[in-house]
């Protein structure tokens, strides 16, 4: 049995300011999806430095004081998913995330830290937990620091006020006492009782022998205007840049796809479901990051309603088994990746597509659909088994619940339907907005694109934000829908990035001065 | 049987410019809580207009384009908080909201419409309901439109979504089907059909007759720069404007107060509770929209333990009574609102206080709270029924048990104590953040006020609205803590406040022109 130690955290924040390098972030967000399908024996996984005396000082602050508003709030909102996903690892694939900090954790470094299960503090009086935004830059610790230490942690609300005030935070005996860690060891010692932690927790299990797969890179090919796209095997993005939208297109599975979990572990990363999911989420970072003006996405689909079908019965048959457990937790992954972009998401459904299933979730996680309605040229939308609770959204509900809100035996009432639904029937559902006829399709979705791409930006991001996420709130739709906002604010606030802002200031001899008016 | 026919709203939205005039916002909210008091034998409450053919236009449009940042986000939130107190009316006294939209109901007025229990809407071929703010003013529907849109009306989000960005909104009978109306009746039958459903209403009661009681108007005295004091009768505020900090003194009852409903109500708006209550929300009102660059509020009680107590036993022992109830549920709003200022609020503990039952909130709502330790000057707090329930959050929790997310077996512990506490007991229990000796009293103290009044005041705003709502989420937190501070960014944007702003063009013959990035 072995424990991965992640090295690629040895040498702290490496932040580089490329578009689209999130530096340690990307590497800490490949790291843990590559533990999860290539080292499936692995049940714990130590999040530690290999520089001692230093665990993540919060070398972002650079980053912070230099980067586009829109690129700190990508940042922070990426940053969030790869916290939620080692949650999501811990939850449902039984792994356990140690922060064994051997030096101050500040900032980031302890936001990460709380994304774990257990944190160990070196006691060598002077290393320290600590929250340094409010106090040092102005802004907040919005990677879900904040929410995560009253909600997760339950520190209690005035500890969490003094120790997110406090610079220097706070060290052993105490930080340990108001909850912010689990331990803390002396430096002769701290070595010794993490490994033995981790003995404990590695020799608790008693599992079956598992054999990861190799995850390859993706490729992708990109041919610029006029054809403008971006084209992975089962994905492909045409870009509309004048009209500020683009075709997001992800082809079904094929009808040949194996059915056991040894055949689908010998396909490896080849698997439909894996590959075509990796694409899409690769898909989304990219316009999300590098597509800033790209203000639409409409979603198509092309393929077969009964291979989707057929796939999605060989997922639900096998769920158990540990590769296809972590398929199905990266595909709902995914799709929660899809929820929490700031873009307008339109699902199109035409003849050739096939919105069953797996596939069926893109349509009701998109703010509205346009379904054909047309006799001579019928289309079909189908439900899987997996539409029942297999892709929670970040509120924990489905995308079916939360859909139905005001309606909930509707839910059970659709997911008995096994035929596939006809224009008309989809309709009934509740889940089509609109089904216009085929002399007026394309002349309604042209103008809905433009009414669309023509609205605010910015009313657009807080109304979509507000209403994809009806019904209960948990701790990942605050950290996303609280914090996200309120850095969007504090970003964009003169106290943080104007020329006597505390971001714009940091570690120059000039001081932030603020306007100290309260809203 | 009386009906109140709520005529302040009778000529629309007459909104003045001044600091603390928000005009028919404020004249509803002083209207809602005329009825609970002066007219508790009205059950049905019909909000409708005099001008027929315009409901409310949200003429507010003037004011969201001409006022302060800070005075649309305190706007935004005062509104919703009349919006909440109708619905809290609605909840614990049974009277019924109907939005009888005898004319287009837009924006704002459409938004007072969702926070009845039913809404009815004119079929004149013309009148619609409408949230405009996205299509026309590239700003939200923020006073919890958005928000009741989907968690209090349940409405398809992918219609949310069409309705939320149609400039002219929906009418008749598509509004019906899609949930944002209850019905819809004929011009000619319009008056007669409100008319029937408020009979059903008013029938269907059988209580007791009941009086109402007399809300007279507060009196304020002010004495000018340096003595700079606000004193109502319980509540003073001493303003230290160069440090940017408020000493908020509450005073306690005295002992002789009345114990049953009939004395209570011979008294009237005089009895301690009721008139303490007043003027601390209005104290809060004062604070937040006067006094913007005051960050800090140090709240501070005195009086007697004992008297606060055998209040909290009067007022516990007759809640059923209507106007104990009533008076009980303004006392829990207004702390509600206290919880909602966003300014950081320290609890000073000193000889001579009184912070127990229902004062004890003042200490469990502060971000922090400070107790001297001194055996010679003994201080004390203590426990009473009040404490279990009577005041929650907007999350719905007590504030006990949101301080003891982590342990909640201690809130019945704490409840247990019926005693009074001094200041080792009470850090014992966890409700005292420090509690420095006489010697380090005074500089602890002052310390921490330039501490915290240094710090960036939009950093402390996100944090304090992070930290203070622990726990589950309700529509109400929804809406404060996600829409405030989407609110508060959107305000800001060059989007729409800049010169090519859509709320700065709203009327005028030019354009918006969007920076179309999106985050």
């Amino acid at each position: 049995m072995d424990v991965h130690e992640d090295e690629t955290l040895g040498e702290g924040y490496k932040l580089k300011l490329n578009s689209y390098d999130l530096g340690v972030d990307i590497e800490l967000a490949d790291a843990i999806q590559r533990i999860r399908f290539e080292h499936p024996e692995v049940r714990a996984v130590v999040v530690t430095s290999l520089k001692p005396r230093i665990f993540c000082a919060g070398a972002n602050i650079y980053m912070l004081g230099t980067s586009s508003h829109a690129f700190k709030v990508n940042f922070c909102k990426f940053t969030n998913e790869t916290r939620c996903a080692m949650e999501d690892d811990s939850q449902h694939s039984g792994r356990r995330y140690l922060a064994a900090l051997n030096g101050t954790a500040s900032g980031g470094g302890y936001e990460l830290a709380i994304a774990c299960d257990e944190i160990y503090l070196v006691d060598d009086g002077n290393s320290a937990v600590s929250l340094p935004e409010v106090p040092l830059l102005g802004v907040l610790p919005g990677t879900g620091g904040l929410t995560r230490l009253v909600d997760k942690r339950k520190v209690r609300r005035d500890r969490a006020d003094v120790f997110s005030t406090l610079a220097e935070g706070l060290k052993g005996k105490r930080a340990k006492d108001w909850g912010l860690i689990d331990d803390t060891f002396p430096t002769s010692k701290f070595q010794e009782s993490i490994d033995e932690r981790v003995a404990q927790i590695v020799n608790a299990g008693n599992e079956d022998e598992k054999h990861g797969i190799k995850l390859h890179p993706l490729t992708v090919g990109t041919s610029p205007a006029p054809t403008d796209t971006r084209d992975y095997e089962y994905v492909s993005l045409k870009f509309h840049r004048e009209k500020r939208y683009v075709d997001l297109t992800m082809r079904g599975p094929e009808a040949d796809l194996p059915a056991s979990p040894d055949e689908i572990q010998k396909l490896g990363d080849a698997f439909w479901p894996l590959q075509a999911y990796r694409e899409l989420d690769d898909a989304l970072l990219h316009l999300r990051v590098n597509e800033p003006e790209i203000g639409l996405v409409c979603i198509r689909t092309q393929g077969s309603v009964e291979n989707v079908l057929a796939l999605d019965r060989t997922l639900a048959a096998n769920r158990d088994h540990w590769l296809v457990r972590e398929i199905i937790l990266l595909m709902a992954r995914t799709l929660r990746r899809l929820d929490l972009t700031a873009k307008s998401f339109f699902a199109i459904v035409e003849p050739g597509s096939c919105f069953a299933g797996n596939l069926l979730e893109l349509l009701v996680a998109s703010d509205r659909s346009y379904m054909l309605n047309n006799p001579d040229e019928p289309v079909a939308i189908a439900f899987s088994g997996l539409n029942a609770g297999a892709f929670p959204m970040s509120n924990g509900l489905t995308r079916l619940q939360s859909r139905f809100l005001s309606d909930p035996q509707r839910v059970d009432e659709v997911l008995a339907r096994t035929d596939s639904l006809d224009t008309e029937a989809a309709e009934q559902t509740g889940l089509i907005t609109f089904a216009p006829d085929d002399l007026d399709w394309e002349d309604e979705i042209r103008v809905a694109i433009e009414e669309r791409t023509s609205l605010s930006p910015d009313a657009l991001t807080g109304m979509e934000a507000s209403l994809r996420f009806a019904g209960p709130e948990t701790m990942d739709t605050k950290i996303y829908g609280r914090l996200t906002a309120w850095q969007n604010w504090i970003f964009q606030r003169p106290n943080a990035v104007g020329p006597n802002g505390a971001l714009t200031n940091y570690g120059k001899p000039t001081q932030a001065k603020f306007d100290f008016r309260r809203t």
